[in-house]
């Protein structure tokens, strides 16, 4: 065997050794968060993330454990002037209306479009019931399609925040499990989380209706009752964590009052921990909202984040984009 | 450049090929299911496992699709004469009599310990709740610790069911993920799944009690309520699995007719599908029950599998050891 033949029958174990030593640097050399401004909300991000991930540090928490939770609305996406969900549950019911008219009182109708918060809630129940899941499904995947944001003229689905979406990959790169803990129904936000987030139906927390389990034509179907089950909204959110997921994460972020309890929760635990609130102030480029807002309101969680520990995330400051360029 | 080298160069690729070609022969080259018998039911496991994980065959599944779902008590573990959690139940009421007679009224100890399932579910309600979640979930691992079978003299944990074991870890080889869909309270589960059979506590489903989020001494508590949530048994099981994962299984694993219609939603979808039923017909190495049964009675299953395509997995002719050795 030659020189160069003894060198070659290396090449396995030097090839191994390089691929291994070449990984986090190739993954350093590129920024993982580009959207993200240099400020205190990026670097706390960062800071964290390194934290729980050094081994040999104190503050290290092992993959299993590295549970971030996401709120939807106004968290992952633009929820003005009318949150998706309710969009679209006025669209069926206005559909309902025109091929039934009994089925949907022309009150309840005009109030919810007027944005009143009960009517919308019992527009939801009455468009979102009595299918069984695979229809539902597949009405919202294909109202999805088609469906534009009334003032920005694009697809829905086109407006997750873009410095969010880097956010969950860099987590995701990191160890961590990303989940969805959101007010929304569950069963559909389940129709669009993989695509547009990369989080799989499985890791999406909501809130639902009651279902049940028959038989129809031969075949078993789960059939939506117009009954609510579970309302992951304030107090919710840390039992609703808590029933999916039997760990308390140690990463939140949301951006209104009605995720604060799964802030609290997330933060009470020991060891290092990540509670961050997207402060809508940015009129400009998406919307400027917080204390007196309908959608939205965010007023306890802006009081106490600092004596929390929370850190709030100006919009406007901390996001070079909002959101990715149109397609 | 000489040849040799030019050849080194290539070094890297040809590693690499040769890495990927080697993985499956490595595999193979160890048995993954050394406890199960050669025969029809460790035959149709193989079969299914090679057909949905052939990317170029017609019944490919993508690894995100392929779920499995195990029932726990007489399907990956032992539950005769009476399952863990009511021998847990049993233990704590009599504990709780011993402290404050009048919290548990001995007519109803007398008949839960005689194996009355309506007293033994009272019982587990009267145990389990009003606690908080972290205080519960410390009393389920400190008596674990210490519980042992009454005529198998081991500590339950241990009586878990080797093949299924081995069964668990070459699906999760395969890019399955593994799920527990049991009757049993899914708080009660979590504590151990991660230990015994691998399964993190977000992949264990099961009935549930109310639980509420609030303030105890400044600290954020989940607290147990003594009113029952959800009953993950039968026509439950298929509405828990939806509600959890969002997703059909491709394959299910049961022991009783409380699986049924677990394995019914299962194998109703289209492409590929494994539906198992594991039967206690093995007196001598663990216990023989099914038709006339109070704990996992299996009747419509044994009548209905060969109709439905599912296979019955015979305990004393499929496993070559039900147990693991005792450590």
């Amino acid at each position: 065997m030659s020189i160069n033949n003894r060198f070659c029958s290396l090449w396995p174990a030097v090839t191994a050794a390089w691929l291994l030593a070449m990984a986090p640097a190739a993954l350093a050399a590129s920024d993982p968060l580009p959207s993200w401004s240099d400020g205190p909300a990026r670097a706390r991000i960062v800071e964290f993330v390194e934290a729980v991930t050094d081994p040999l540090g104190k503050a290290y928490v092992p993959p299993a454990d590295r549970v971030a939770v996401f709120d939807n609305d106004g968290t992952l996406w633009s929820e003005q002037p009318l949150y998706f969900q309710a969009v679209f549950a006025l669209d069926m019911a206005r559909d309902m209306a025109k091929s039934a008219p009994a089925s949907v009182p022309s009150p309840l109708l005009a109030a919810a479009a007027k944005g009143d918060q009960k009517a919308l809630a019992e527009l939801v129940m009455l468009t979102h019931a009595n299918t069984t899941s695979d229809e539902f499904a597949e009405r919202v995947r294909q109202w999805t399609r088609t469906a534009r944001h009334p003032t920005l003229h694009r697809p829905y689905t086109e407006l997750i925040y873009l410095p969010m979406r880097e956010l969950l990959d860099y987590l995701a790169a990191n160890g961590f499990s990303t989940w969805i803990v959101s007010g929304g129904g569950v069963e559909f936000m389940r129709t669009f989380s993989q695509e547009i987030y990369g989080i799989p139906p499985e890791r999406v927390i909501g809130s639902s209706i009651k279902t049940r389990y028959e038989m129809r034509d031969g075949k078993p179907v789960i059939v939506r009752l117009p009954e609510l089950e579970f309302l992951d909204d304030k107090e919710g959110k840390p039992v609703g964590i808590h029933k999916q997921i039997g760990k308390r994460p140690i990463a939140a972020f949301g951006n209104s009052d009605g995720d604060f309890q799964m802030l609290e929760w997330t933060t009470a635990g020991s060891g290092a921990r990540l509670g961050m609130i997207v402060h809508h102030d940015d009129a400009e480029r998406e919307f400027a909202y917080d204390r007196g807002s309908h959608i939205g309101k965010l007023e306890r969680g802006l009081d106490e984040a600092g004596a929390r520990g929370w850190t709030v995330i100006s919009m406007k400051d901390a996001w070079k984009q909002v959101y990715a360029p149109a397609r």
